[in-house]
């Protein structure tokens, strides 16, 4: 597996993915039909979709290669490579004809995430890491993504996908970190990790996540020189409880509020 | 003003506001600069500079209309015809990267609207409406808006922008309409008056709007058979508590679910 041929190839994910997922979105044949007794869920479809024509791709080009999905469970999942796949990260924003959800596609090499591609179709934008750098792609070219610089939990911009994703003690500790930063947002998914990398963002703090919903942005977050790691800073690729920053200091500054509840 | 000139005119607003507004977008020149002493605010930046272009483009075109804006100020807030102007509606979304921010041009006559869009240069869309009709543009071409049917609060999906625009008693009715619905989703602003309008979102509650973040929107939500109003029912062309529903009975169910408490 080169380096181009493997850049070839994650285009061609992104690309056939995308193409099978955008026909379902911001479609009316979404609505429930009751009357017929049965529920056709457009974002199941999609995923099923996006999910089938990225694991067929795999499945011929490296025969070798395990993968995980959302939709279609694990297939040799032991093996050297194993893809990492969530043909709709951001459900509810794609129900709902919102264009922040994304395809992640993660590579993970025995056992560490070493590549991963973030997607937005309906956009037309990329973004992508390796865990030493991280690149953008969107109409305007190419261009390199770092993290900016923030030191202190007062200063920083935070973003979570949903007060509902936090439990108990979680959302006290959440609320913590959350009562002491500049600005707060949520409904983000994975556009959250994709505007850290790009230096818009400075922390992330989640709860619940699948490794489905992670590993793919892991290689981004920390290609673009931020830090991501379960709140007991160890490694994020199960998911779970995750935080990122763009700035170490603010890494440091966000465990250690989310440590003392 | 022919229906032709009109349409053309509004072509013109939209496409010289996306031009001052965009190269603000996603810049990293909105990091402050403390050590300068100085803090350059690009938000700040960018509506002023779209909402400059397009009073300079009403002011040489239709020197008799009135403007009303967020940046600059009311002109002639008593003509016949007066502009409703918010360069950027979802400034929070704006600072952070998320293209879910949109340019509102409205325009009142006779204190009605009577024309609105919602334009989001980044991604490339338009949403307008009469009051009459509303229209789609996109990459896809164009096509025609409609809300789709919900009859009760069980069966609706609900958007609002932010729990923090909400004081005292108005959370808790909030939180009595958001208890019942399918699903709620946060941080959406003119998006989801635009999703509404396209079919996909049932129901919006939202509470101190201004008239800039209301007037465009109420004739595209009209326009594809939706009800916008405050939540005691009066027109919302003031802004203030707003109620808007893609189907006239989920609006009734939410009115007297707000009114209970």
């Amino acid at each position: 597996m080169t380096a181009v041929d493997f850049a070839a190839f994650v285009d061609r994910l992104a690309i056939a993915s995308g193409e099978a997922i955008l026909p379902f979105f911001r479609t009316s044949i979404g609505v429930e039909d009751k009357s017929r007794g049965a529920v056709f869920d457009p974002v199941t479809a999609a995923d099923r979709a996006g999910e089938s024509v990225m694991r067929t791709l795999i499945r011929d080009t490296f025969p070798e290669h395990g993968v995980i999905g959302e939709e279609f469970g694990d297939e040799s999942k032991d093996a050297e490579f194993v893809w990492v796949l969530d043909p709709i990260d951001g459900t509810r924003s794609f129900i709902l004809g919102m264009p922040v959800w994304g395809t992640l596609i993660g590579l993970m090499r025995g056992g560490a995430p070493c590549f991963g591609l973030m997607h937005q179709p309906f956009i037309g934008e990329r973004f992508s890491g390796d865990g030493m750098s991280a690149t953008y792609r969107g109409r305007g070219g190419d261009r390199t993504l770092r993290t900016r610089p923030c030191k202190t939990l007062g200063d920083a911009m935070l973003m979570s996908t949903s007060p509902t994703m936090f439990t108990g003690d979680e959302r006290d500790a959440f609320d913590g970190v959350a009562g002491e930063v500049k600005l707060t947002r949520w409904s983000a998914d994975c556009y959250a990790y994709a505007m850290l990398a790009s230096g818009h963002v400075d922390l992330i703090i989640e709860a619940d996540l699948k490794p489905f919903d992670i590993v793919a942005l892991i290689p981004i977050v920390e290609g673009a020189g931020g830090v991501i790691t379960t709140w007991d800073g160890g490694p994020a690729t199960n998911g779970g409880r995750i935080v990122a920053a763009g700035d170490r200091r603010l890494h440091d500054a966000a465990i250690e509020r989310l440590a003392r509840r």
